[in-house]
């Protein structure tokens, strides 16, 4: 059978445009022995995926040309070869940006059922764990210390602030749209500020004026810079992401101020989630405790369409989403 | 009574000049009870001291104008009114550049006898113990990795990367001049270069062709960028200086390849000595016994008189030393 994908076709030059992927018809094969074929539900788009368009040796092999864009993705199974997967289990793959999945049922994480199935690629996924694994570990993160995130309004950042509130922190939060801002304000974030309304050093400072124990990244840059200028002796940043970097063609020259690392003996820590896989049980038990009693939003900004998956990503780097973005595909009664 | 002293009287905008500087005669009171006076033998010259000559906020007050140059110093007893201190015991001190020091006898340091006294101010002191909690306890070094030491003929990096090859480890280093070079091929490091005959990053790389495990750097800006280039998965950078910036009006550009941070996992940490204290009982032991055995270089780039001690000082942020820079005063029979 066939069904719909989006291809790499070039590597994107700075910013990506539509013209560097294609909408075309995949074949996906009928399932063998062990193997399960899958209708997706909700399709992942997410920031490192840029990094991954780049010809660029990375901690993950580049995307290849021609090929459909791998990230992740929840379905359902349509149809099983495979004694561990019943047709209508709920499952977590990798294959990306496609309508039908097909493969070793290995392949195929079976779910809880749930009521937000997209909340597999948020909240409770790579995203939340990201969050989770970068501020109590890499950041280690206490009650009582100060927080600043970056990105705030986004996937990780919107957890990010909230864990730490919910563990007895302050918490300070940078987005781009007024909107975006007073989102944090109702999720309970002490300060929070839009980077386009002045200086981040500058807002930052007004913001936490006594320092801030962590910095938790995702964006680079000035904003780097402005958190090394605020954190404290002893202080950490968890570089998690650089997304005012993604698209750029020149290396930015910010942060400036690296000098400071050592008269406040900062440490400054990349986070892939990867490392932390060993995290996801009490990841889960905490997160998803806050969640399922109300304590914890997961907001999302949901595209309908794989054939809107594009314009979703595009729209990704230029933060057009409050919380997790991600592509919503019709139910479908059968294959 | 009086002697020689050198005070700052403004401060520095880029390089440092003599003009910044005079050279005066300073009171020195006789000591009362439980103070000693001493002669100073040898004046410490170090490039923390630029930064502490600029007028921000750091980990130290900056060093008051109209007031003489603090800084390490060791030298004789000549008077003394304390039990703890006899006449002629030698002392190591922080009141910096002055030939004679006086005051509160627990203000010196009381050290064994040695034929080298300015050891004290280099391979058995802040110096050493620098190199020696910078690659072991922050960069975590450990046998069978590789280093890459920059500033690698200076008083700290010549001791980090001495101590890396006796603890079975490779080393790379990159220095100023071809004699520098030499030098550290004479002290056992497995490479070194002068960052002078190319990118530092190309010559790095061909230095260290899989890589390196620890990045200790002394130098910043170019340097710190090759490195985070070379640095393997979970590599770490201790930043222990910045000399290249240190004169710097405009903040460099460099590095502008963080985001290798996430992808490597990497982590990147400020160093103070004055953080590992707690090590001077196993650094001694170390460091002093690999010394005394002489499986250890301790040069010393030795310059005479108070008289010298801001051209000393100028020479030092130039690159002019080899091995520790050190201000020589006479001996004196009395005070």
């Amino acid at each position: 059978m066939r069904g719909r994908g989006v291809r790499l076709v070039t590597r994107p030059k700075g910013e990506p445009t539509p013209a560097d992927f294609e909408l075309v018809e995949v074949e996906v094969p009928e399932p063998g022995d062990g193997e399960v074929l899958v209708r997706n539900r909700f399709l992942s788009v997410d920031p490192y995926m840029r990094g991954r368009m780049n010809d660029a040796k990375s901690y993950a092999e580049p995307y290849a040309l021609g090929k459909v864009m791998h990230g992740g993705a929840v379905g359902e199974v349509v149809a099983s070869k495979a004694d561990s997967h019943a047709v209508g289990d709920l499952v977590l793959s990798a294959q990306g940006w496609r309508e039908f999945a097909g493969g070793p049922a290995s392949e195929f994480r079976v779910m809880p059922p749930s009521e937000h199935p997209s909340h597999y690629l948020g909240v409770l996924g790579m995203p939340g764990l990201t969050a989770y694994a970068g501020l109590f570990r890499v950041g280690a993160f206490t009650a009582g210390q100060t927080v600043f995130v970056s990105g705030a309004a986004g996937a990780v950042g919107s957890i990010v602030g909230q864990l730490a509130k919910l563990r007895g922190g302050t918490v300070v939060g940078s987005a781009g749209s007024p909107e975006k801002v007073a989102w944090l304000r109702d999720l309970g974030f002490d300060a929070a500020f839009d980077y386009h309304d002045g200086r981040v050093m500058d807002q930052l400072r007004r913001a936490a004026p006594d320092g801030i124990d962590v910095y938790f990244d995702n964006v680079g840059g000035e904003h780097l810079e402005a958190a090394l200028d605020s954190l404290v002796v002893h202080g950490r940043a968890v570089i998690c992401g650089m997304i005012s970097q993604y698209n750029a063609t020149e290396p930015s020259p910010a942060p400036r101020n690296l000098s400071t690392l050592i008269a406040k003996r900062l440490t400054v820590q990349g986070l892939l989630v990867g490392d932390h896989a060993d995290l996801m049980p009490d990841f889960l038990e905490e997160v998803g405790g806050a969640l399922a009693a109300g304590r914890l939003q997961a907001r999302e900004t949901v595209v309908d369409g794989i054939e809107s998956a594009v314009e979703a990503f595009l729209g990704l780097l230029r933060g057009d989403n409050t919380g997790k973005m991600v592509v919503r595909l019709p139910e479908g009664t059968s294959a």
